[in-house]
């Protein structure tokens, strides 16, 4: 096993090499640290800012030989990592934060919920489903119109639909591939929040100002942070972070979805065990942000400061939306983030930009 | 020849790759560019975040000519580029930029402070000597006690010494090894102030504000930025940059060294045709810092903001004081920029931190 904390010029491992990773080899190289990357589609975002990129799937046991060879402790992108590569990491010696516990939860919806209700952190309504039959009975439960998704994977909208009456509970399992679903209540949401938060190997929290997030086809199209809430709102957004974080006995950043309801309450929609889309204000809007405080917790130096410096407009670049960038780059306020993607595939994101203003 | 500006996704060529390549290749990999060196030593902190790195001599034939098939324009860390280099790379039809007129004038004392007195840009008085005798008369002609230095190579106060007597020049003209030098007058400075700026394909030029110098043994220890001066003397010091950068022909970011005199006139002590050691305050004190301005101006880009939105003190961390990185770490206004060199040597430059406050 590694010491903790490690000391610059150890290896951080990174699990998937999307735009995320690349920002977080980004930040681990201001903290003198390399950056060894598992991804297996060739010239990916991420490899061109590692030291090392070993290309192969994501659960090959040679490749995780490779990467326990050279990472001093491994973390990820993405949540859906195989469990048995984190395992096989472990009885290498090699440290996956956040950990299995972590993992297991955020990739299973009806775990995650259990979780979430269980540490004090609310959810809408939900009931698990596994054939046609039992998700006719979960739609009659938690009453139509209501939310059909897969248990497992699905992410930006895919692999969920709606669903408006019981009698299409049915066809929808169908659609869905007819594999194991959860049915979520619809959240009669005022606005949809997130809360970016993070917790050290000491066992220590720092959280960031709440963002509020506009989504477009399931996609997030734009954040604005710090979001106006009332103190209340912010310390329960804490409160939940907390829980969550203490629960999972968690390191690492964390990204938690959340409803915002009209008598006030939050839900959690959903939380995903890494930095996250709805955290790049924190890039421009505080001195250390999500991808740093991800590399200090997982390193186990101290977490940084979260306090917000600046108001932010985060704004994804979906698609040929990346052609714009000589416009953005000639705005003084805004500060450009482009991931260095190939191929600008309708709705991918290939960048984003901070519109930066003071507080 | 490239076309102008550069889209993300191509590749900046740097020669160099220590720390200053390391900071310009993380702040290209903002923008969506790869970035390729040329750089002798295998492990150099850039090629540990570089898409490429081509280890070869910096006048390699062949290693010049892979640099020119990957990158759409080429950049440098240090002044010292051979001209033959830029000169074949020219010939390749790849644009270095600064041009050889900048890393001309900058590598030669001799050239540089006639060029700036001619440009209306005052130095200290100067003399030129290529033997023992006439480094006596240069002596003579200036006045002892002296400054007498190598017109070539030479930095972090290495190849010069101060002269105290007439009588010492000849012995200090070996003591240089005997190769050509300038003699300068003794700046009765009351501090050393430097200014970053920056000029655009399109001729566009920014300024940073001041940052006030410390050194020790010749090597710079600590800046503060922005540094308390009347806005008069903010604007001499404006006036000096445009001069130079236009007298240049100049393309990307230049490091004016300036003393400030008792009767509140600058002269400007040396110029560097790079990003500069004083400028690194602007990772956390600007919005757009001298890494990524350098970038914006070699692709052709519009410039940015050179705005302070925070103070900042900067502390250089020399050999084994990077040892304190825990310390550093822990402390919520200080922002960590280690190099993630293998060998704390004395002296060796290893990291910055940026110590920040509210304007």
């Amino acid at each position: 096993m590694s010491d903790f904390p490690l000391p610059p010029g150890a290896a951080i491992g990174v699990i998937g090499g999307g735009q995320l990773g690349r920002m977080l080899a980004l930040a681990a190289s201001r903290l003198g640290f390399d950056s060894v990357f598992l991804e297996p589609e060739p010239d990916s975002p991420a490899s061109r800012v590692a030291r090392h990129t070993i290309v192969a799937a994501y659960d090959d046991p040679e490749a995780l030989k490779a990467l326990a060879a050279i990472a001093s402790v491994v973390t990820f992108e993405f949540e859906n990592v195989p469990a048995s590569a984190v395992a096989q990491l472990a009885a290498m010696g090699i440290e996956v934060a956040p950990g299995p516990l972590a993992l297991a939860t955020a990739q299973d919806r009806v775990a995650e919920k259990t979780f979430l209700n269980a540490n004090g952190a609310p959810t809408v309504a939900f009931a698990a489903a596994d054939s046609a039959e039992t998700a006719v009975d979960a739609v009659t439960r938690i009453g139509a119109p209501c939310l059909m998704k897969t248990r497992r994977e699905g992410y930006d909208g895919k692999g969920q639909r709606w669903v408006e009456h019981a009698h299409d509970a049915a066809a929808a399992f169908e659609a869905l591939g007819g594999v194991p679903v959860i049915v979520e209540a619809a959240a009669d949401f005022v606005r949809e929040l997130s809360v970016i938060a993070a917790r050290g190997r000491d066992g220590a929290t720092a959280v960031y100002p709440l963002a509020e997030n506009h989504h477009e086809h399931g996609i997030l199209r734009r954040s604005v942070a710090p979001a106006r809430v009332t103190p209340a709102m912010a310390d329960q957004a804490e409160r939940i972070a907390a829980r969550i974080l203490s629960g999972l006995d968690y390191v690492g950043v964390i990204g938690i979805e959340l409803f915002e309801m009209a008598d006030g309450s939050l839900l959690v929609n959903e939380f995903a065990p890494r930095v996250h889309n709805s955290g790049h204000w924190t890039q421009d809007g505080c001195g250390v942000d999500q991808f740093e405080q991800h590399i200090r917790a997982v390193a186990g130096w101290p977490l940084g400061s979260t306090t917000a410096v600046a108001q932010v407009e985060m704004l994804n670049l979906l698609g040929d939306e990346i052609d714009a960038w000589p416009r953005y780059a000639a705005e003084p306020e805004t500060r450009l983030h482009l991931y260095g993607k190939r191929d600008a595939k309708p709705g991918r994101k290939m960048g984003h930009i901070n519109r930066v203003r003071p507080l």
